[in-house]
């Protein structure tokens, strides 16, 4: 088994940010600055053409940190960030950015190369929980929940469902082409975001994978807008809905 | 106009629980026993078959006068709570109970029930908000808002689109078949919650009546479950929702 090693640390408002890698798979961890000795564990997922530290992430983790207490990973999905990209996903970023150009529907190419960056990212994922427990802040006993929305969704779905280690889900924003006989195996509780005007997901699709999953809790959380424009205060909410099952009460006015 | 005349008071856990009558309207308002001067109001619509006082109304009052310090005000719908029944009310009733043993669906006649009584309620509403503005604590220059499920939509959804002193609302739980047309002249920040599983309304219905909506800003929340099986959580939602647009902040851990 790898372990994690540290290779930067920065402390801004309350929240210790890690650099850190497990084998050659570069992450970020955040957690309170000050706390109890162990707090739950919330998995982080970017969503397509970003990375780790993307301010969305950044900002999510500083609201779990400081508002719930918990620590919080994110690495950066093969082929972005601090990651090399193989031939195969230069040709499929390449197919994305013609298709957008053309004015075609990019759904098919995501669908189908984030269902790719799954297979390669799934066992990174539980290679780096496992590291990340052997930490004596974590431990193995204590719970773990993901939030990923995007491509974020594409990873967290079969993550989850082969999983067990995650108890708690916030999914949201993806076709369920690739997704939904997966989702139909996941039984925890699921936050689910769409938007309700998406350009490039059609209403029916997002129902459908939202559907799709065998949790008796889920809730939809279903907002007028575009596709980017999910409002903020649904970070707040995932973090109640993340408070609510890792056991801890959410601190801030948030 | 007829004024606010209050006929009995009550005090526990932080809340002034206080009976009024405008005409013969009863009616029940919820403040903090302490406070600033004056505060948002939150007009609340009972579900059909009960009153303003239904526990569901007592527990939302309270989490929103302690949680938001807002005045809270419920009063009893056409033919409900401490109002007497006319023939067709009878009639109505009767012919909801026969469906409902016969295994029949209940909608038609919930539909066309909450549309007649929404007709002698909408009036009712807006005299009872002309004479609570009256009151210093409340006055006519302080943000409304319309919190109603079920029956509380049926009623709510005209009042909304009647009267432009209501700028944010909950809806929920209720078909769109006489309330889709209003709800398309309501522009207003809007939260919408329906049951995913719901025995009663067709999926598709609910989803019908949360699109007709105008509003910019409106979220679904819909959550698994059968009809009556609401979370609880979903109050809590509602009262940070009503929170972030009558501008107070939620000051419970809720």
């Amino acid at each position: 088994m790898q372990s994690v090693q540290f290779t930067g640390e920065t402390t801004s408002n309350g929240v210790v940010e890690r650099d850190f890698t497990v084998g050659d798979i570069p992450g970020v961890l955040w957690s309170p600055a000050s706390g109890p000795d162990r707090a739950p564990l919330v998995l982080m997922g970017h969503g397509g053409g970003t990375h780790k530290k993307w301010p969305a992430m950044t900002g999510r983790a500083h609201l779990l940190v400081t508002g719930c207490g918990f620590h919080v990973a994110c690495i950066d999905a093969p082929g972005h960030g601090d990651r090399p990209r193989t031939a195969h996903d230069e040709q499929e970023i390449a197919a994305l950015f013609k298709a957008r150009e053309a004015g075609e529907p990019e759904g098919p190419i995501v669908v189908r190369y984030n269902a790719h960056l799954a297979e390669r990212a799934v066992p990174e994922w539980q290679a780096t929980l496992d590291a990340l427990q052997e930490l004596p802040e974590i431990g193995t006993q204590g719970p773990v929940a993901y939030f990923g929305l995007n491509m974020g969704t594409a990873i967290g779905v079969p993550l989850t469902a082969a999983d067990p280690r995650i108890t708690a889900a916030v999914f949201g924003l993806h076709w369920p082409d690739a997704l939904a006989e997966t989702a139909k195996l996941i039984t925890i509780p699921i936050e689910f975001m769409l938007q309700w005007d998406d350009e490039h997901i059609p209403r029916e699709s997002g129902l459908a994978l939202f559907d799709a999953f065998a949790s008796k809790e889920k809730t939809l959380h279903a907002n007028a807008g575009r596709h980017k424009e999910l409002p903020r205060f649904e970070s707040d909410s995932a973090a109640r809905f993340l408070a609510r099952h890792l056991g801890r009460a959410v601190t801030s006015s948030a």
